[in-house]
């Protein structure tokens, strides 16, 4: 296929399928948010709100409108579930709950930072879209208030006895790098430059192990490896993901060296990660080969195989490393052969080892409208400008 | 197979194999306590103590040297494990952490309250071995620690917002249904009578459904349905090896209807939990067939299966329910060609729904020598009443 053809596919899959899909079944037009629990045909299975995909849908919705076209229907829909969270999504602290009931009562405590990282990544994402400055307020609070949050994530939901075994996280880091970017026009400039630099020094000299070619999701508080199941995790997808953010922000940058060692690691990152029984990426390694303790470690996730799509592509526009193109190729082939659905619309999430489906969702506790939509909109936009690239290279050739 | 060889076999497994495999491997000789993770070989892959598994191999120790024969080694095996645990598995109030690092400081905090279960279980198991009043001690002061925490068993580490959707969970009740019967000899005889006939009415009553055959997870506080992920979930295994612990609070009353309502629940459930594709008992079922939460649901675990084996074995050597040595004879083939491993030793934990090993790990963070072992010897010790029965009936016939 050529450079267009592909770039046609994803955007016809993003317009023609997966956002008529969330907008036709996802919206609760009596209570407002959406429901994201949605079986193979899109029926609504369970009508519990899930903070991440509330918010994460708000954001998606909010960046087509801004970034594809001024649709009506998407504001609308973006707006409507933005209020919803509004009302219900919040603590008397403006901690983001975890999960609401349908109707917007509190069913899960703020326990996980990350509800807030959607948070403020939505109605960042929103604000642009209407100006409506009751929208850039809450993105900033929520920002700073995970700025303060960030080195006890947990607070008192935290189980680890202080002191024995303390470690870092990658996760945090590495969303701030997306999430710094998606908001920079709302930050002070120095808040947007510390964040940035904290940002790619966390990942790529501090989680990031030269010697492994890996990035390890929990290592000391000193930066060493701990030998112990969260020390020796290896999450191969977040790896791959985290790149592109550090594409973005060394493009932003003009920093080609970075983006050169960000490629670099995403090749090296999939080398380890894919399955060369069955293809696809695992979930969850061992870095030391020992047996993980996730038990869906070798299950396949559509949402680590459209992010490893984003960062090759990414990492091809930026450097031309042939064995980018040959990886996306692969991965392509892979992804797009097992994830979508093409009789009932959007993409199965997860697979088994073996790549068939493992559950018949297209929506969950855990997927919603946001790594499907972000990637086939990443993936096309890529996959234009690596065309355009091709043509005036040719143009200048002949 | 006729009875006694299949006693022959539970019985030669349990000697020959599991019980040297522990005692080899898992020992600790320089901090006490046990490797619980080790992998196909019986080789350590991580030091990290799990109360729950810690505790159980105590109590394993001391059940075999109570029931089966008095080795030294054993004993031995039982004291050093709960010396280890005196010194370091408590904090100040007496609750028992979730993990201690090899060395035994605390790792994770007291946050799960089946850790004091089975505390209580291992001391009260080690006592009747020892004499010991130290170890009756810390089991009848875990186990009144336990009633007073039932209500409210996760304390501060909850995550649930009060009030929103409060939900009954079933491994407490069943839990105790089995620890009563372990400790009734240290308890005040109406505790025992109380805690026994709380935990009959609420299985068999509550927690059981008689419309659908099986036991719900969770339920809400007036004992209806909660069509929510946590009220959808339907564990067979849980279940299964609730009936065998009713089965014998009914051996110990006398109640011959009980125990006909516990063998018909056990084929009702097992009926259900069946994977009619591939064989083998799936880990997790959603009741009204949404898809579950747990992405491990399709996976067959050794625990399951065991526990199961001896339902069923009970049912028959109490009701003569030819379908009760029907289905065991199909769980103990499945069983018994893909579990044990005759190479290395002991069994494996975790299949794929196909049947193949899904970790190469003999015990990790759940898997320890408890399940395998007390299996086996229930195993053993059933079908040697059954043949001794049968055996009975044929003289009396002829």
């Amino acid at each position: 296929m050529r450079y267009e053809e592909y770039a046609a596919l994803y955007k016809n899959n993003l317009l023609d399928d997966v956002v008529p899909f969330w907008l036709k079944n996802s919206q609760d037009p009596q209570y407002g948010g959406y429901f994201t629990c949605l079986d193979t045909t899109g029926k609504v299975f369970d009508t519990d709100k899930f903070i991440w995909l509330q918010c994460r849908q708000v954001w998606c919705f909010s960046m087509l409108y801004n970034k594809v076209e001024q649709k009506q229907e998407w504001l609308d829909c973006a707006i409507q579930g933005a209020e919803f969270l509004k009302k219900h999504g919040r603590d008397a602290a403006g901690n983001w709950y975890f999960s609401l009931t349908r109707t917007g009562d509190p069913l899960i405590q703020p326990c996980n930072i990350f509800s807030d990282c959607f948070a403020a990544m939505a109605y960042g994402q929103l604000y642009q879209a209407t100006g409506n400055e009751a929208y850039s307020k809450i993105a900033t609070d929520t920002f700073h208030n995970i700025l303060q949050r960030q080195e006890n994530p947990k607070g008192q939901y935290s189980k680890a006895f202080p002191g024995t075994r303390p470690l870092q996280n990658f996760a945090l880091p590495m969303i701030l790098c997306n999430l710094v970017l998606e908001m920079e026009t709302l930050l002070d400039k120095e808040v947007v430059e510390t964040t940035i630099s904290n940002g790619i020094r966390s990942v790529m000299d501090i989680f990031y192990q030269p010697s492994m070619g890996l990035i390890l999701e929990n290592i000391t508080p000193d930066g060493e490896f701990s030998d112990s199941f969260e020390g020796r995790l290896i999450n191969p997808g977040h790896g791959l993901e985290a790149m592109w953010f550090i594409m973005d922000l060394a493009t932003r940058n003009n920093n080609q060296d970075l983006i050169i060692k960000a490629k670099d690691i995403t090749l090296s990152i999939l080398e380890y990660g894919w399955d060369k029984e069955n293809g696809g990426i695992f979930y969850f390694l061992d870095v030391k080969g020992a047996p993980p303790q996730q038990l869906e470690w070798d299950q396949k996730l559509w949402w680590v195989h459209i992010e490893t799509i984003i960062s090759l592509l990414k990492g091809y526009l930026h450097t031309g490393d042939e064995r980018c193109w040959e990886w996306f190729e692969k991965v392509h082939a892979y992804t797009w052969s097992h994830f979508p659905d093409a009789e009932n619309g959007e993409w199965f999430g997860y697979l088994n080892r073996q790549g068939d489906p493992l559950l018949q969702l297209k929506g969950g506790k855990w997927k919603g409208c946001f790594h499907v939509p972000r990637g086939l909109y990443q993936g096309w936009n890529t996959l234009q400008q690596i065309a355009a690239k091709k043509e005036s290279l040719s143009t200048q050739v002949s």
